[in-house]
């Protein structure tokens, strides 16, 4: 006798693999909405898809019933998040998917937001429709870590990126810093940029590198997150790259509460947002920061600054995951810039320590991520 | 059929891997003779084996003869390097085989002495014995590399071992360096000095942290490198642990000319050995260092330095393979020590490219191996 439970699980995980798949393709588009895909089964035969592609689009669910050609009759959806409940910019899923004729709705995760969570599988369910959920229920959070951490702590997954050779040098002394890793890091780089829904940095690297801060990937339709500058004393030149490039998205200078005034008539012919915030010990509260950034739909945010600007990021304790680049050559000095610097810990018990780390080779460079 | 030459192949590589387990016995003890093993087939069985000791002792062919308890009958001889064919602490070994009923000896690498090499193949080859060589060859030369380099460029095998954060530090700003990585590694390097003849090692390690640089690594008879200290301007106070712990064998103090005087009154009371060195662009002539140390036997030379010594040492071009262990943990600090320090490379086309590149964790560390 088949085990017929033990089948279905693994079809049904087989669906939901393809399902993640799809989610993908609304990467760097859909902040700071989740990444979502759906397909509809009828008589085991994939009878439509769709994800959802852009923040403000169909949801993936809708799109699948839409794209689909033939009848749905007794059919399976697959979707990895649980199908919204409230009409907002699109209808309620769940009120649409009960509209058509699925004996069956396969879920990966729920809702992570408190208040709604459960109410779209109890709107199926009413229905008479079968609710089967967590599927790949742990896969379906990594894909959606950003979407999560941003509906359940209100803030965004923040990344902390650096790129340093053996024996941790961020440049030479003289300050040169281009390029320390290969070109598939660096397009590396680029594709998590499209990742995100904004890029933070201080303004010691505009001054110094004056980058645009775009994403440069290749990509057909690459999606450049905001780009936001700490400069607390106002240094930056009204002039940088950054702050002259609107095509490529929002720029946000964050000036200490004093520079107000002055920053606002320093950049007043720009398009460039200002925002003030506290400065204590000598540093931006970056957590307030951060929860303003959460306030105004910023989902996931990586750092991709100097030395002082990461080293305050990860003494204040609120970044998720390293992500830090090693290329396999050794540039010395004792003047030479590392990828932490401020004043550091004073005792080894007191040093940041990293779990869950992975490493990955990139040609010849490796990648080291972990989490704090 | 049965292709024969393929099936004696397969047989031969077997046997050899079990030559080379054996030679690794002599690990820490043969410096800076090669490591070998050998073992007697007879019938397709392993009738006796054997292996060099320590310096000084029978030879891995003779031992394998002297404790085989059967009569030696058209046997086959496997041994990872050819057979000496110069009496030398013992008898040839060529001679001592030929006097035995051996129709077959396999080996893996030819002696890399040139002056030698292929004599005792010779001398085997003229009393009928057949000889195969050249199994699992690039296998044998690895096991063998500190030997290899010994003998054909009359010059220690240099590996510079460092530890750091995963930000490139040695220490917390304050000096603080006990203990970055975890107790894994640290008996790993603990191994790694039972391997070498000698250890090198800078004046600020000695004044900052006084350590007897013996090896700790709990086995039953762990082989104690020589300890070199580099104190160019003899700053190292004479009470030092390093100079006055003679049970864990010699130490070499090596000071510029200038203060050759001042060294020998100043240790007079002590057995430290003393080596003048010259001083080149404000450092240790460290090739002619190097070669001293191959002059006296020493075939491999570990460092363990501060981030001024080992740039020195990467900067002179003589390093071998770096061992890099890295600890998932953040130390930060602008004034923190860095594991290659002095003034650095200028250009980023400048720096020290690695390669062969081999990634290993040790729990939750990792061990980046490189070449230079």
């Amino acid at each position: 006798m088949p085990d017929f439970f033990n089948e279905q699980a693994k079809t049904d995980q087989k669906w939901m693999k393809r399902v993640f798949a799809l989610a993908e393709g609304g990467i760097g588009h859909v902040n700071p909405n989740p990444l979502v895909g759906a397909i509809i089964i009828q008589d085991d035969e994939l009878i439509s898809e769709g994800y959802h592609h852009k923040f403000g689009a169909d949801h993936a669910e809708i799109e699948a019933i839409k794209r689909c050609k033939v009848p749905i009759e007794s059919a399976t959806l697959y979707v990895n998040l649980e199908p919204c409940s409230h009409t907002g910019k699109t209808p309620s899923c769940a009120q649409e998917i009960i509209k058509h004729d699925f004996k069956r709705v396969v879920i990966s995760n729920q809702d992570p937001n408190p208040l709604v969570s459960g109410r779209g599988i109890q709107i199926l369910k009413n229905a008479g429709i079968e609710v089967v959920s967590d599927i790949l229920r742990e896969d379906g959070k990594e894909l959606n870590k950003h979407f999560f951490k941003y509906i359940t702590k209100k803030r965004p997954y923040l990344i902390l990126k650096s790129a340093m050779s053996l024996d941790g040098k961020i440049a030479t002394h003289t300050g040169d810093s281009k390029w320390i890793t290969n070109e598939n890091s660096r397009a590396l780089v680029h594709e998590l940029r499209h990742h995100f829904s904004a890029l933070i940095t201080g303004a010691n690297t505009i001054v110094k590198d004056n980058p645009i801060l775009n994403t440069r990937n290749g990509l057909s339709n690459p999606s450049h997150p905001k780009r936001i500058i700490l400069d607390p004393d106002l240094i930056c030149p009204v002039e940088s790259k950054v702050f002259n490039t609107p095509e490529y998205g929002q720029t946000i200078l964050v000036v200490n509460k004093e520079n107000m005034k002055r920053a606002k008539i320093k950049f007043a012919a720009s398009s460039v947002d200002i925002w003030e915030c506290e400065i204590q010990n000598n540093s931006f509260n970056l957590d307030l920061l951060v929860r303003k950034c959460g306030a105004v739909g910023i989902s996931s945010l990586m750092i991709e600054a100097g030395g002082n600007t990461n080293f305050e990021f990860i003494k204040q304790g609120i970044v998720d995951q390293l992500n830090l680049f090693i290329a396999p050559k050794i540039i010395g000095g004792d003047q030479a810039v590392t990828p932490f610097e401020g004043i550091g810990v004073d005792r080894l018990s007191d040093a940041y320590e990293c779990k869950n780390i992975n490493y990955s080779q990139i040609g010849s460079d490796l990648l080291i991520q972990a989490e704090f």
